[in-house]
């Protein structure tokens, strides 16, 4: 039994909280939020704790919070050589602070919390030294298949990667709703082209998968969507992302 | 039985000719293509023609090629009062030239030769006179359940659209894939990532499934991936949609 403590009420605390409920091999002893109401639908009373001091022995301490508030809270940690880890894309391990061994753990994945993932595919970046490393490794096999080692310079790369293909691609899911919201067209039109794209280039490279004007170099039509989109935010992403697929997917 | 003849030899067109070949309630008579060795590898060669004198007496003809080859072809065909429709998203109805009848048959999918898809979830978008419109219901219907009537005007506003999500999208997995690859971290850990995110869209509003450093404002990490990115091909990328993300997506 691996025991656990996870610090945080976010949407990545809150998956780790039902995803850790659900695995064998798991003990997830306590919670640390610093509003316990925020949890009280996932855990009952006596597992939430606003004190860092009852906080019990545990194999690893998960910090799950903002980015910024990593630092402050391990080195506010009342005790000593215990794995601390985090689960940012982006902070180095460095980021644990005090007098705890560090490691990260990081989960690929965008998280809502009113929406279920599928833990067995995410794919989880661990980094600690290596007399920790073997439990990270064990503790990520308890919900997912899919587990790299991946130290803090190569994971934040990643995380650049993964802004690219999920943030960025969600925001041109937000302007071509709107787009077609504008002659009445309803965004559910789009959504198996979503799909589809998003499929496709599970088995194809991106590069072999592009289609579209851009691409073919058809500047009729690129022109005849820049004179329709003059008047919308929307005008410069167009230009921008043309001009990015004709000079760097030359075939 | 639908008597159908297509007229075109390329991704889409081959789509078709698979499509059709398939549906019951469609007789697909003939396919038309200037270089019938293309089309060997689906349909038997008396299925085939490279004349227009030898295309048959049919219910609908369907020209699929290149947007610019449409007016040309169809004011070629040597018959008149017969329905001739286009699969562009972009061209006009008017586009069918000589003295046939209009239409537009266009189906809002990606398509690879390589891959095969999931027809009866691909929306069709029709056009047509009052006359004809029910003919190409009928059609479509043989092949999807996904079906809108839309006018030129709304279908260029989709195709606009779709650029966004489906050709613009793709380069962003182009863009990340050669991030990562600078690290020699495989695509494979972004694929998980990629299909939550299209998936996380198909249920929830894309404005309220935003995540990520841009929306949050967390300008330290924006500015740690612009330093990161300053001298790739894609920082500018990063900075017009970490703008486009801050601007338009206020919460």
């Amino acid at each position: 039994m691996i025991r656990v403590v996870i610090l945080g009420s976010g949407n990545v605390a809150q998956h780790f909280i039902r995803a850790f409920g659900r695995a064998s091999g798991v003990d997830l002893l306590k919670v640390w939020a610093r509003h316990p109401q925020d949890l009280s639908h996932l855990l009952a009373a006596d597992k939430i704790t606003s004190s860092l001091e009852e906080l019990p022995m545990a194999d690893v301490y998960i910090i799950s919070v903002l980015d910024d508030a990593i630092a402050g809270l391990s080195a506010a940690l009342p005790f000593a050589n215990r794995l601390v880890v985090h689960t940012s894309g982006t902070k180095s391990i460095d980021e644990i602070r005090g007098a705890n061994r560090s490691g990260v753990f990081y989960p690929l994945q965008t998280f809502s919390k009113t929406r279920l993932v599928d833990y067995s595919q995410i794919p989880f970046c661990l980094e600690a030294d290596s007399g920790d490393i073997d439990l990270l490794k064990k503790l990520a096999a308890t919900v997912s298949s899919n587990i790299y080692e991946m130290d803090s310079d190569r994971r934040k790369t990643l995380h650049v990667a993964a802004v690219f293909v999920s943030n960025f691609v969600n925001h041109l899911y937000v302007a071509a709703k709107e787009i077609a919201a504008q002659k009445q067209i309803p965004f559910d039109v789009l959504k198996p082209l979503i799909m589809e794209t998003a499929a496709k280039v599970q088995t194809l490279d991106p590069r072999l998968a592009q289609t579209g004007p851009a691409i073919r170099r058809d500047q009729g039509t690129v022109a005849a969507h820049l004179e329709y989109l003059k008047d919308s935010p929307y005008a410069l992403l167009y230009q921008i992302i043309t001009q990015s697929i004709q000079h760097e997917q030359k075939l």
